[in-house]
């Protein structure tokens, strides 16, 4: 049986802009229940500013608490974050880009070159304190908010800017969750032309279900050979251009669509499904993935 | 632009499992509505018995009161059925059956066999009194909630049956909701080597969203060349297999999908997003569509 990778963003991009902050104790207890359904590879923290993003702003203190087993890495946003990263022995770290210029300007207040720029020296120095794996984060791979549809050739362009730093390997963001699989047939073409198969290797999709349309461009992408994925229990993140609107693909959804496609994730989805529940509970939010309803709902009919 | 047909069933199939039964004025209100934001070919209520379905007890006071623009049809599950509906004036008609057998038992007690018989019936007497179209419906072509998996030659021979009794087109259900891509490929080839080329082009799919795989398998269909999909507005109608998950596929997220696609709908996603609202408030119930959360969250947003 072919495999399946998935990240599970949940814990850093599922909670980074909710209001309520979450306490250190229950995101471990969530990071443990993700673990325990077989998750393995998860982003937990992010290492930006307290002051601008108080939801993450624990993560020099949940890193060392995190089980022993698991693959965690956490966001790292500049030269400052990656010295706090590095304090507490962070070996795993994404740094984030944007094919869109209006986008990074918005979002990191850096044009690509300077956000590029920025990232070369992280990456050397985090290199040079022994860490192991960085993952680049690229949005707007299809639309961006506020400058509207994107070119892949420019997707292509920072797609390989970002590799020539030295990273391992690079999440392609649907940040608006606006795409259906012609968009991401076009931006594969671009890819398989403009990128090397070296990096094409390396690439994980990174798909939002804002209007129902995630697992389509999934198949699209397994479809294409690629067999990385990343996705958020229970769909945990929201749309910040949509309020209300699902945002990440929920890796319920994920999970169950891949299994009926014989492809092993490794995940129990029952165990996945309930793995959640707290945190949906302190946020005040229901779930957005309709394979967890499912489930949930079945094992109530019994 | 290549136009995609869609026939909405929100009004019948969507209301007929709710435990509230919905007053006749709202109906006509919301049919209405459906029709302004440009369906044009509606599922409206169901000729069976008012004992067993109270929700469509009001068949017969409805249809004398629909907009004169618009093409309504209605179920019909037997020779009294139809000789209600033919007293009211319905001149479109729909028949169903399944291509599980302990699916037709449970659910209209009857074997397939004794189905084909009594919808041979119905079919003539409507024919004999000047109707004009006869849908046949086919339930759980993919996996069957007595039976488990169904073979996609099953669904062949139940199509061309339905067929060889005069119908003029075969919706295809995937009841339980819970097919992926591969599951309707082989389908689709099954239907292509067994059913005659008139038979295909007649073929309409009605996909099931309970774990959120319903538009992945649309576009499968879409890419095989169909052009036809039944689908719910809001995603009215529940599973009644796994309570509280999500049933008919909503047309919100059938229309964003399409036109994004570059297909012409003739729907307005907006208004019709609207045009569920008051239903919604009546159940007590939450939308399960993503487009349409979507585009009235963005409304908000601005």
């Amino acid at each position: 049986m072919d495999a399946l990778r998935i990240v599970e963003v949940g814990p850093r991009d599922g909670l980074q802009n909710e209001k309520t902050v979450i306490p250190t104790e229950t995101k471990l207890a969530f990071i443990q229940c993700l673990l325990a359904s077989g998750l393995q590879e998860i982003e937990v923290a992010s290492f930006v500013s307290p002051k601008w993003v108080p939801q993450m702003g624990d993560a020099a203190e949940l890193w060392p608490q995190l089980p022993a087993e698991g693959s965690f890495s956490a966001l790292v946003p500049n030269a400052k974050g990656l010295e706090r990263a590095l304090s507490v022995g962070v070996d795993r770290i994404a740094v984030f880009t944007a094919a869109s210029e209006a986008f990074t300007l918005k979002n990191i207040n850096m044009t690509i070159d300077q956000s590029i720029e920025a990232f070369g020296g992280v990456v050397s120095n985090f290199r040079a304190a022994g860490g192991t794996f960085i993952r680049g984060y690229v949005s707007t791979v299809v639309e961006c908010p506020y400058a509207g549809r994107i070119d892949p050739l420019s997707v292509v362009t920072i797609v390989n800017r970002l590799w020539s730093l030295g990273v391992d390997e690079i999440s392609l963001g649907e940040t608006v969750g606006v795409a259906t699989p012609n968009d991401v047939r076009s931006l594969i073409a671009a890819l398989r032309e403009g990128c090397s198969p070296r990096i094409q290797e390396k690439l994980v999709w990174h798909f939002h279900d804002t209007y129902g349309t995630a697992l389509s461009n999934v198949e699209v992408a397994l479809e294409a050979g690629f067999r990385a994925f990343d996705s958020s229990a229970a769909g945990l993140g929201g749309c910040p251009y949509a309020p209300g609107a699902a945002g990440n693909l929920a890796t319920e959804d994920l999970v169950y669509f891949a299994e009926r496609q014989g492809l092993a994730t490794g995940v129990d989805l029952k165990a996945l499904a309930q793995a959640s529940r707290a945190i949906l509970e302190v946020l005040g939010k229901a779930s957005t993935s309709k394979a967890r309803q499912a489930v949930l709902s079945r094992d109530v009919a019994g």
